[in-house]
């Protein structure tokens, strides 16, 4: 009896917690409502956790206002976490995105949730794909945004931002408007806001559903080269005396598709070198168009043919890429 | 010595003929020209054909002014071929397009031309890649523009417009500008008129090299995977009944770009029909999420599992696809 009563007062006892990252926006609003709904059907416990980046004034009356929307809507944990946003590298959109996937984590491992939840739509993907095309890098960057990883869920990836709009409207949920979603400074927003609306007028309006299947399928077969990648690339590398040797024969072996990602992984995991497509091509030629041509050098890399093997070695006084 | 003479008298004997595709626009009659220039280097002969598709009124007019233009530039022989282009099941621009390369194959067989060269650039292989992008079917559609197919060449693939008006300009050359050109009812011209300078002013003027890379790295993938489904094919097809069986064992064995690609490869082989990504994932969940379910129809098809198999038949009373 003494152990039946602990579990009727600890009833989170042994059931999964699930927690939406919650902006307050529309699209995570209408997945916390979802949530909300769903978890106690699949026995599950569901929370929110808002990300509070600090980047905009009145940011902590936002995040304060999103978490009370959650507990109106019965989730239970509610946290809001604040993060620094440090001026990255590669920019302020990839730094505060950088910044929440690393407090996403922290607080599945805090409050042991099994799973956390955005709430990207189809329409993300699309705008997502349509970066990647404007950065040419191949499937990887077509792939656009994974629907698992880690941790994360993205259970919207097939459902249209207009839904999740029409989603809290029904339910009598007001939404917060990001005054970020209207920053043209952005790429981003100049997808959604100029470059989408012209594309479906122009070529019909199935444009996002395409660009999310495209997502779909540059994915997969991302997925399986580096299946087939990672199942060569111990066999065919060795060290040399300067760096790492791959073999010629293995190389010419492959077809393109594979060659230029093995040469890739080569420089990202050895170097922590991302070789564009030119400099990619200029090491295939020593296996495919072999002149006796002389090194090749590629951001932080020296490259060269020797006796049946391409040599990488660290090219003198380089930075890394 | 008479030997010799006739060499002389028969300068083309033993010379490759390369044939310029000639419309009198900018881009091929850059094309003439710079195949008027380097084919003596090489010791090539060099002509020119000219489709006229009789579709717009004065095109017997237009063929005779760049064929004039061809002859001018030295080019010999210069071919001008009418072709009748029939409303097909595809619209007017494949129609016009089937009956042009048709004509073009036949042309090169008539005067056992070595190869035709046409003038696609960059831009329109960028343009292509964004019309497949509007399609979303996978690696195939995004791989645009073949630099190569039989015996067609396009040595402009990697060059843009631009630079081929000005060298038009710069060698005193009239291009003939096609009004189809600026005739917003094809697709084709939407997207270059209107959806790739919004591109270009939103995501920055690297824009058609980046879409070009794309093509260039989707066309690897999709021989890549080509060739691995060549070579599977054969063993994990077998004839049923019905129709024909594949392993279900084999098909899981394989990622699902390999997958997917077999079960589009056995549908389209032996029933003809074009399965969209949707009907495709239908049969899949044959193989990889099986609860014992009843048949999959897709058009044209009827799919089951049995037995270890699945059996594709002919659907009784459905319309090809």
């Amino acid at each position: 009896m003494a152990h039946d009563r602990a579990e009727v007062q600890d009833p989170a006892a042994g059931r999964p917690l699930a927690l939406v990252a919650l902006s307050g926006g529309a699209d995570s609003l209408a997945l916390a409502a979802a949530l909300a709904f769903e978890a106690p059907k699949a026995d599950w416990r569901a929370g929110a956790v808002i990300v509070d980046h600090g980047l905009q004034q009145g940011s902590a009356e936002v995040a304060e206002r999103a978490a009370e929307q959650a507990r109106l809507l019965g989730l239970d944990p509610v946290v809001i976490r604040g993060v620094q946003v440090d001026a990255g590298a590669e920019g302020p959109e990839a730094a505060a995105r950088d910044a929440r996937y690393a407090a996403l984590c922290a607080i599945a491992a805090d409050t042991r949730a099994a799973t956390i939840l955005t709430a990207h739509t189809r329409d993300d993907q699309a705008e997502q794909v349509l970066l990647g095309i404007a950065r040419g890098s191949g499937s990887r960057s077509l792939a656009g945004i994974p629907p698992v990883r880690g941790v994360i869920r993205r259970p919207f990836l097939g459902i249209s931002r207009s839904d999740t709009e029409a989603a809290c409207a029904a339910q009598g949920l007001q939404p917060w408007n990001d005054p970020q979603n209207q920053d043209l400074q952005f790429a981003r927003v100049r997808v959604r806001q100029r470059i989408m609306p012209l594309f479906e007028a122009e070529l019909g309006p199935g444009i996002a559903g395409a660009l999310a299947r495209t997502a779909e399928q540059a994915r997969e077969d991302a997925e399986a080269f580096d299946t087939m990648v990672d199942e060569q690339i111990e066999e065919i590398v060795e060290p040399a005396e300067a760096g790492i040797a791959v073999s010629v024969a293995a190389l010419h072996a492959n077809p393109a598709a594979i060659r230029h990602r093995l040469i890739r992984r080569v420089a990202a995991a050895e170097f922590g070198s991302e070789l564009s497509r030119e400099h990619t091509m200029s090491i295939a030629a020593l296996v495919t168009d072999w002149r006796g041509q002389g090194a090749v050098f590629v951001p932080g890399i020296r490259v060269t043919r020797s006796g049946g093997r391409i040599i990488f070695s660290r090219q003198i006084g380089s930075p890394r890429a």
